[in-house]
């Protein structure tokens, strides 16, 4: 670090656990009148947080995302690298691959040196170099609190689209990155912990969730749905792709990759807002069995990018793991789709 | 107004005032190392703050821009609205067609009203809807204060982009609005004139720069260069283009089209610091030859959702002119493009 600023020190709210809850988006959303959905737009934001889908030809259509938020590790240039691998994640969530991005960069001139800023964005940029994609612009303007983020652009082949309305019966569900980054960087923030503690978890928001490249098109294929596990956590986005594909998810908690000091960051209570939220978000649609107050929280934590939750062909799944985990060590099998149910989308057991 | 807040009392910078000077900005990405641009970017976003363009084939190139701000209007519907317009106006500085549109959107939650969020996605969303473009997605965080705006992709044929390199020696130049709603903005946010005091501001503000359907093709080629008037106000956008075209300007003071009220808020110092920073973007580069010192402010005064300033064949001038107002009732030629010559990038006589 170029100064002794702590970047986790100078704002209140840090990273996906500062954004503003399904539920009150939702309330917030239902006060609008939007205009019709044009047909070449594929896939639609909708709750203002996944990525669109915009049909080009019939050969490409566009993938666009964009996120951002408040430091939720101390270095700048680390910041600038999740940020910027957090924002890539939707795109590739989706099956695309990413080709521009453009920052989305506020912070307070006065409290920061300009090389802060500058390491902020050459994180971000070495991210973007590492996707192939080109980084074209952005703007900045002088806040009180840094935020940071990108605005990211992907192509995709319009029939090529993953979803989160595909899972199936019967797919096995696999999940390519441990759980644990919400209450690791509350305990950062907290003084609790350094960036030495929870090394694994940076190293893996750090981590762009690229794994087209490992995967045969066989593999791909095997592929049903998708979505990336970031601020709603994960029984969260279960839900949400449960829901989507009019399913129920069989989770077993003793599958789910878990960073080694989660468990004892959580009993300390290193929680955020987003625990409650998120927690309060699914309670009417989720059954859990068996599991300690401790171990519910893991389903609650907000990650900040997190992996990728995919519903695949249960004869592909173990292969998949298998080529999955020459890059994400963590990439397990974690359940499996059921048929829908009254009520329940998401049910959990031990 | 759904309830007595008024957005410009909640916030201690306003609009593009609050952005980062050209000269931090320069300084901050001289420090980051990024890598060569590929050659499918047409145009870099280069300052971080126009549009850039990707080529996608021979065919089709993406225009993409963001852009996003603190209030700097009391009416939340009025205040997306200007939002939306001044993010789509960087794609109709390049010739672009909108196409798609996500928003940033920072706001604190215990402070403002459901209502009053939505009444701001509202204003975006009837102008995204305006320019036939999709509102696809977006992304919001909870937030100290208000912050919208909009990140814009649109579509341009690669061989008909408007540039600001463009500007030939014998040019007339058109600015297509009139000057002054950063002394108007700072006015209101001060309480010393009200929304319906400087109606035609806020009305130029919301105004979308759709000038392609009012135009001929035989007048669209008589366009050179063109780019719009923002944050470093119309002398700081006349000398970037005037250094890309590597021309000198010359702006006849007479022939600006000014607000009715826009010399009395200046006398009265109605400024914001970036009057300040756009005369010292620019001060070794401008000669300004029997201005009063009001009249000088006039150049610095910094625009939100400003003109479009355009480098045309002096033989179309006029008939340019003529078309745009039936749309733009300000627009004028304002002066003309002479030969390069050393310092002076702009001069300015009346």
């Amino acid at each position: 670090m170029s100064e002794n600023i702590r970047l986790t020190q100078t704002v209140q709210k840090g990273g996906c656990a500062a954004k503003v809850s399904a539920t009150e988006l939702r309330q917030i959303l239902g006060q609008v009148k939007f205009p019709p959905v044009p047909s070449h737009v594929l896939v639609d934001g909708g709750l203002m947080d996944d990525a669109a889908i915009i049909k080009v030809n019939a050969d490409l259509a566009l993938v666009q995302t964009l996120d951002f938020f408040t430091p939720i590790v101390d270095s700048p240039y680390l910041f600038g690298q999740i940020a910027a691998a957090n924002a890539l994640s939707d795109v590739y969530a989706m099956g695309g691959i990413p080709q521009t991005a453009m920052a989305i960069l506020a912070f307070p001139l006065m409290n920061f040196s300009q090389k802060t800023i500058a390491e902020v964005l050459q994180g971000a940029s070495d991210k973007i170099a590492e996707a192939r994609a080109a980084f074209v612009g952005g703007h900045s303007i002088d806040d009180d609190t840094l935020k940071f983020g990108l605005s990211v652009t992907g192509y995709v082949h319009p029939e090529k689209v993953w979803s989160n309305t595909k899972a199936k019966v019967g797919d096995h569900l696999i999940l390519t990155k441990a759980i644990g980054t919400g209450t690791a960087t509350a305990a950062l923030k907290r003084g609790e912990a350094t960036e030495a503690d929870i090394k694994p978890q940076l190293d893996s928001m750090a981590q762009l969730n690229q794994i087209l490249p490992l995967l045969s098109s066989e593999q791909l294929g095997a592929i049903h749905s998708a979505t990336d596990v970031t601020g709603f956590g994960l029984s969260g986005h279960l839900v949400q792709m449960a829901r989507a594909s009019q399913v129920k998810m069989h989770l077993d908690f003793s599958k789910i990759p878990i960073f080694k000091n989660t468990l004892a960051f959580l009993e300390a209570g290193f929680l955020t807002k987003a625990h409650r939220t998120n927690q309060q978000y699914v309670q009417d649609e989720i059954t859990m069995t068996n599991l300690l107050p401790v171990e519910e929280k893991v389903l609650f934590d907000p990650q900040t990018s997190g992996g990728l939750l995919l519903a695949v062909d249960a004869k592909a799944s173990s292969s998949i793991v298998e080529a999955l985990k020459k890059q994400f060590s963590f990439a397990s099998i974690v359940g499996e789709v059921l048929p829908e149910q009254t009520v329940t989308r998401l049910e959990v057991v031990r």
